[in-house]
């Protein structure tokens, strides 16, 4: 059994009743998904645009699946009671993994995206690509017997990896953080592996599709999720379709170049001397614990590679919220040249939510979250015609991991409109 | 009677077999689009997955409408011989214009989006916007009535905008070369006064939809287009979808910082002293010969309006040509930080395709171009799994009014994933 392609196909082909029918199934299974509450039939069929009748037709199939339940019933207002539905959570499960140059993170979700169990693995960073898939394969199976699931409930398995990866042949190309890893096909020999459907997604885009699907971003159409890490990156939904590219490498964001010069444009926001760098180099957790070494506020370090200057980036943080005029000085000028490149990045897409998550967030966000909501509202191009909000991820530190779970029941259970289309 | 909304809804609507009837014709066109040469039904079947029955019913509908004609049969290969069908060019029109700061520019269209008819009205930067819509109607009226063409035949006015806009209203905001322009209702007022259905659009994106009606994108679901004019921008195509973002700014580069620092990043591009600015004001025209000017290789100006930039800096590029090494060197300088931008919008959307155009790209074409390709290539995140090719427009300086009445052609005759849904 296959998941469906996640890349999305060029709207060339045409549709036809049957595909119809099952792209109807995923706007109804997802206007019952965001209605945790609870939704009766007529206000899904007003939300969806479809027939009562068409929705009961839907509901009936989505119940006997054991996708919905029914529970509750509203009266009130004119007519009879109204029963409501709502999403049988255990009614579905993925699995979900975050390879991180640092720790493997693996969760077991159920249909509405809550994390059910989860467990972690230290990473070395010379691990090799069998004993990655022996260690992973190893840990789904214990993931899923500790649960006592039936396995037929379990969808899949998604794959969070950092880029550049190829989504074609599900292969982790050559990321920077993971030595020796060369076009690893890292899908299939996990499919084999666990005989699980596999699906291989960039960490920062998997970040994303939990923020859809269980996050903050739930009922937005467009949004970006700045993924802080080892590294840096951005997830992107623009019109309720994930923006993977054309390779499925879209959200690198690392080279963008951030500093101040003396030319004063017309947005005002450069006025003094400065130097500019890559982004993903000038904020890295690596950079501001070195910057800390350096400045003696913190302990020196033999060598600092990226997944202990993660570990590490906490104390800095902490350091700052206890009144470090260093600590805070290091943070300041990292939300400023983070700020301004995000700006940057908003007035190229035109969102309307910006998310921020991922391990290196969690401890900043306090004094992350204030400077970037400043600049991306300051800078923002089509400021007088929209709000542009900025909020922390509610799924916390594990987004990539919930995200790789989230790929699978999206790729299977959103609408996407290449879905309507005849393969 | 209303042209479709440009904006792309969210996939929260269900669809039904009358969508399905419609999407699946648009899927028809725009193979018989992407074909000159003719196609036959057979092959429309092959490429859409659609049955050659439903291919049939669907060619027979756009022939009777006059989209379609047949023409040409291919023996050959066994079988009967078979018909060919095309494009019926004369079938429908579209009027587009471009607002432009320094010039308006109005052209008729024909259905493959080819110019029937040009006019060009100077366009004092003081206009009013009263003047504008006279001016304007005045100018479609002469298109329509020296061309001879049936009123009904005219599918419709697109207008190519500088931003910000708001595609909601139809208003154009507040763009920061027409002074005195705040909350413009130029959609609404146009179609009073013409009485054709108006569109309004970023003329960025109007030249992106421009390359894939009729010029070097019609094959790629997933490119850019930068626009170089008085300023610069983007337009963006992801999956076969115009991206136009939440409010219809998507594509400001404007502000993308360019300049080179200290630190050498990952990617190896950084190494020497420099000073960041935003790549809008370093690339400008304004900049370019301001600088030609200062050095003294151009006659001075008492002052340099944008348009008057524009309107010398083919000078500029033609001393860059005939051996000034002054020139070349300012060129050479805006084609670095040029492409360093365009690389990081590259890695952040991840194309497969670069399209670059407009009026200071024709001029510049022969000395940018190797420089931009080389740019971008070398400093693709995703190079080592696709080609990432870039090219020259091939529709010449009037991109954005070729762009602005492709708008029309497209919102009625393109395959959308919304013009699946209910609405």
């Amino acid at each position: 059994m296959n998941l469906p392609d996640v890349r999305t196909r060029s709207l060339r082909r045409g549709s036809n009743l049957p595909h119809v029918a099952d792209f109807n199934a995923s706007v109804v299974l997802g206007a019952v998904r965001r209605a945790p509450e609870g939704i009766a039939r007529t206000e899904i069929s007003e939300q969806t645009g479809l027939t009562v009748q068409t929705v009961s037709n839907i509901t009936r199939r989505l119940l006997s699946e054991g996708l919905l339940i029914e529970g509750g019933r509203v009266t009130g207002s004119p007519g009879k009671p109204r029963t409501l539905l709502r999403i049988n959570a255990p009614g579905r499960f993925a699995i979900g993994m975050h390879v991180d140059p640092a720790v493997l993170t693996y969760v077991l979700l159920n249909l509405d995206g809550t994390i059910i169990a989860k467990s972690r693995v230290r990473n070395p960073s010379d691990i090799s690509h069998e004993e990655l898939v022996e260690v992973s394969s190893s840990e789904v199976e214990s993931l899923i017997s500790s649960s006592g699931i039936e396995r037929r409930r379990i969808t899949g398995l998604g794959i969070a990896s950092p880029g550049p990866i190829d989504t074609r042949l599900g292969i982790v190309v050559d990321p920077p953080h993971l030595k020796g890893w060369k076009r690893v096909h890292l899908r299939q020999d996990l499919q084999e592996a666990t005989g699980l459907p596999v699906i291989l997604d960039k960490d920062v885009t998997a970040a994303a599709v939990a923020e859809r699907w269980a996050g903050a971003a739930a009922e937005s159409a467009d949004f970006l999720f700045l993924y802080l890490g080892t590294g840096l990156g951005m997830g992107m939904v623009i019109n309720d379709i994930v923006v993977r590219g054309s390779s499925g490498n879209a959200g690198d964001i690392g080279h963008i170049i951030t500093g101040q010069g003396t030319t004063v444009c017309t947005c005002g926001q450069r006025g003094c001397h400065g130097q500019a760098e890559c982004v993903g180099v000038i904020c890295s957790p690596v950079t501001l614990v070195s910057q800390a070494i350096e400045r003696g506020i913190m302990a020196p370090s033999p060598s600092l590679p990226a997944g202990e200057a993660l570990t590490r980036f906490p104390e800095l943080c902490d350091l700052a919220s206890r009144g470090s005029a260093e600590a805070k000085a290091i943070l300041d000028h990292a939300a400023l040249r983070l700020g301004e490149s995000l700006s940057q990045v908003c007035n190229l897409m035109d969102p309307e939510l910006v998310v921020v998550g991922g391990p290196a967030w969690t401890p900043a966000a306090d004094h992350y979250l204030p400077r970037l909501r400043q600049s991306v509202q300051s800078q923002s191009v089509a400021g007088d015609i929209h709000q542009l909000r900025l909020v922390g991820t509610s799924i916390g530190d594990d987004v990539a991991a919930v995200g790789a779970g989230c790929l699978v029941l999206d790729s299977i259970y959103s609408a996407r409109p290449d879905s309507l289309m005849v393969s």
